[in-house]
């Protein structure tokens, strides 16, 4: 069977295999499923190394593309990165290293963000690997010069949200400090460049202001795959036989308490990973 | 030759294999150096995979296994634990695994507070996988079960220090939140459980009072090791030809820059590892 192909002879509804330096990336899994309730996913999360966000470029290929492979191995016909830090070093690897078709979460955000800004000032919060990869700033630049990037890293972001500080006093003044920037420099639209940042949505508008547009990247990037399996005809219309399965490469406590976090419900959970 | 033999014949001295989940352990490193200026070290710090204190024991115990063996690989003949999660989980694994002569943060640390205390109630502060895995109460409780322990995970604390926010408002409160339940129960011992606390000593210090003792493992397991090469001869006396050797897993900038915060100078890294 041609990798290119997204379902095979049967009918079968192609697999979508999403990776993720840990559990943040249920996030996208949770757009996914809201947009197509019955298409079989696959999920691994790295949390045995995670998290990639304070690794170096190379290190982060290599992981992303034991990740990719490891999704390929167990039955993925459409790879998804939903780590921000690998989408900014290692998309490019992937797309060329493996046939299927790839998406990740950083094209669909910038194409919204290009949609939505008016002074054509975007900011852009995230790790200290996607901010210094300088990629948003190199894909938009290539689209429209005119856009100004205003960006900041915002290491602390993840450890707050893991710790489920929420709403809590520290989380809203470290909130405020990061994006005091980016305020004064008046962007109408924000890319939350982390799949953790969801979760800090409401602290993060509030302190950014209420006219600034958040743009939400596992919404985007679920919308993405969406359109392109309607296009190509992969989407399960209805219930299918395959069960959505979920790895973690670290299957420790404190992760399944996040899980239910960020997915909003108990899945089951195994132990895996390349 | 014997791996119990800590010096070869020719009277080399015994190099000390220290390692950690990242680069936090520099502040065992740099204790051992001001204690014994000339006795070569081989430095691991597994930034490709840190930190370890959020993930399983069992991912952790493996860490630790293939860390020590790559140590003894490259010319160690005593190892050093500077990791606390590794320590509290894999020690006694590395103990039944190598031969080699092997001190942790832990032990040293726990002799330490248990000669300092007058009230009985020794507070300890450390990561989610330390203070899980109940091995300082373990420990204490078998030499003195009338002694209290007082614990509390402090999952931000490491990665503020690697912000570098050792004094700012938000450390100050974090800090502040963390050790109030140790304060309100009067502990008048506290043991740093973790290689990045000592640096925020001074905000430590004056959140939990005056009066309290602090216990830096750091400085503590030098100690042990310093005393354990007086006793067998094997302390270098004087320069050798030897040169310390650090080594990270994963070599990125802005692990030099913390680099040269926890050890205090400039050193020469090399990429590599298990």
């Amino acid at each position: 069977m041609n990798n290119n192909q997204i379902h095979d002879h049967e009918g079968t509804p192609a697999v979508i295999g999403v990776f993720d330096s840990g559990v943040g990336g249920l996030t996208v899994v949770k757009e996914l499923r809201r947009l197509m309730p019955h298409q079989p996913i696959i999920y691994f999360g790295d949390t045995a190394r995670t998290p990639y966000g304070t690794k170096g470029p190379e290190t982060i290929t290599r992981y992303a593309e034991e990740d990719s492979r490891f999704l390929l191995q167990q039955g993925a016909k459409i790879l998804v990165i939903a780590c921000h830090s690998a989408a900014s070093v290692a998309a490019e690897h992937i797309k060329k290293t493996f046939d299927a078709p790839l998406f990740e979460v950083i094209t669909p955000s910038i194409e919204q963000a290009l949609a939505f800004t008016k002074n054509k000032k975007i900011g852009l919060i995230g790790t200290r690997a996607t901010i210094g990869s300088r990629v948003y700033e190199a894909k938009i630049g290539a689209i429209d010069s005119e856009i100004q990037v205003i960006d900041q890293a915002c290491p602390l972001l993840v450890p707050l949200v893991e710790e489920g500080w929420f709403k809590r006093r520290e989380t809203r003044m470290i909130v405020k400090k990061y994006l005091r920037p980016l305020k004064e420099r008046h962007v109408d639209t924000l890319i939350l460049g982390c799949t953790h940042y969801p979760l800090l949505k409401p602290v993060i508008q509030e302190k950014i202001g209420k006219r600034v547009t958040l743009i939400d990247p596992s919404h985007e990037v679920a919308r993405a795959v969406h359109t392109y399996l309607l296009k190509t005809g992969g989407l399960a219309g209805g219930p299918t036989s395959v069960a959505n399965r979920y790895f973690l490469s670290d299957l420790h406590q404190t992760n399944q308490r996040i899980v239910q976090t960020f997915l909003g419900e108990r899945i089951q959970i195994e132990q895996g990973g390349p």
